[in-house]
């Protein structure tokens, strides 16, 4: 699977009912990872991580369920900028990370060391150990893309999103070889610019999913013409793209060999062939872990039905 | 006031009862500064920090008053070494003071900062802005100060204090002006080896203390044969000296004019005379804040007489 953060989260609760987590491996986003007072916060990896250790807060959608914010209160109380909500918890992840990074320990294996410290079955992978990141270009300017989403509040028309470093970035280890073994591959219901985006920036990531051997589905994040989180829907229409999931579908032209849009959408599927893509229509939003378990049924009974074709 | 952490912070609720604390000047030892998870620790101008800002926690002798663990415990559960207990609101003054000092700024430009941050009216200055650490050498080998102390609880037998870095140490901005400004002059009553030791190994530093022109006092951190927390008794004894106030007074030969002992250890008070000090004799062991500032007066005054002698 492919992540970003809230949505892949979400999906992935579901998921991991329906698979053995031994069997799974997540590719997550790094585009929008970030330094705050000097630690390497990876937002997209964590929000995954606390997801597959049980952990993950079930309103917020992001950090440690029961979490507590006195340090950053503290820092508030020194004048320190305090726009990105780091917890109490969660800075013990940004401590151990960054001080192997310091060390020298590349992402990924500082990656795969915090997965076991929280008992993780499955496999989470960093989509690359080197420097990349996300930028958004609006009126204001290039903003990195925590100071857009988080600070700013996504405010601003998206002139264009810029994914850095990307164009040279390899894979991490563990990457393309979990492209090749998989027998499905998903691209989460994550933003296509800011969250698989960068992602499939990497060129080698991108020539391996275009090469794929097993199926690939991709969920959509957009229903009813709006995300159910963030701001993709007017992304979508500034960059120029249509606000439907066949904009989104256009994104992932040969990537994926079916893509799952909502009931509410459903008009737009005779689109979607059109594109390549197989599509399967289906109640998207996932209200519940329940519901997300029956999406996650349904898009894997679907990459079963596209390797027998 | 020379200061080191515990000991230091106590007089300190005293002799802020006393004094006015914008004439107040606080010289705090950076020989035990420590880097955990990247993170620069000045665990003795921090106690003093919080000590003036009144937020001590009262009971620990350290740290912030109801401070919580939260992030020490996750960093406990990722499989992280804990034995230096970083408090969650601890966690800011070190954030904010790692961020500055990797851009360039000084220690004594941060700590000023956070004192201005935490509302201080008195003067908090390092010793130096330069690196200087307090090794213990026992038969264990040469341990980093904080390692020796909180690590093994200072077990083992100690054969020298190494000072490393402090021969070429420059004074902090602001620490030879206040010694010379100064209308007295205190050294609390901390470990004159490994607290107030370091800030004499600074040569400008010692010199400016050997000429100074305003009376000097030292209160003893010894009382009846033992200190109050912590292991100076051992030190004295494995290092060769007297464990006596006698033993501690010695030490500071030519540097201070007065040395304030225990009623328990009034039988040195000929000896201390003889080494070129006056003794003044009385309760030194600050059970309370009233107790403090009781002997804060006494110091003030013993200072006061002997700018008039």
């Amino acid at each position: 699977m492919l992540a970003g953060g809230v949505g892949a989260a979400r999906f992935l609760r579901g998921l991991s009912q329906r698979t053995d987590p031994r069997r799974l491996a997540v590719i997550g986003n790094t585009g929008d990872d970030e330094e705050f007072f000097g630690l390497h916060v990876s937002p997209d990896l964590d929000t995954v991580l606390y997801t597959l250790a049980g952990r993950a807060d079930p309103v917020r959608g992001w950090g440690v369920a029961g979490e507590t914010f006195h340090a950053l209160a503290a820092l508030d109380a020194l004048g320190a900028p305090v726009w990105f909500r780091l917890g109490d918890r969660d800075l013990a992840t940004h401590l151990v990370r960054t001080t192997a990074l310091r060390a020298g320990r590349p992402l990924s294996r500082v990656t795969a060391d915090l997965a076991r410290a929280h008992g993780l079955r499955a496999t989470l992978l960093p989509m690359t150990d080197d420097r990349v990141r996300t930028f958004v270009h609006t009126e204001r300017g290039r903003l990195p893309f925590q100071d857009y989403l988080v600070r700013r509040r996504a405010r601003g028309r998206v002139r264009r999103i810029e994914i850095a470093g990307a164009a040279r970035a390899r894979p991490a280890p563990g990457v393309l070889a979990a492209l090749h073994r998989a027998d499905g591959i998903v691209l989460a219901p994550s933003n296509p610019f800011v969250s698989i985006g960068p992602i499939l920036a990497v060129p080698a990531i991108r020539r391996a999913l275009a090469a794929r051997r097993a199926p690939a589905a991709a969920i959509t994040p957009l229903v009813g013409g709006r995300a159910l989180k963030g701001p993709l829907h007017r992304m979508l229409r500034a960059l120029g793209h249509e606000v439907s999931p066949r904009g989104v579908a256009r994104l992932y032209r040969g990537l994926v060999d079916v893509f799952v849009l909502d009931r509410v959408d459903a008009r737009f599927a005779p689109a979607i062939a059109a594109l390549g893509m197989r599509p399967v229509v289906t109640d998207t939003i996932m209200r519940s872990p329940a519901h997300a378990a029956r999406l996650a049924g349904v898009v894997l009974r679907a990459l079963h039905d596209e390797r027998r074709r």
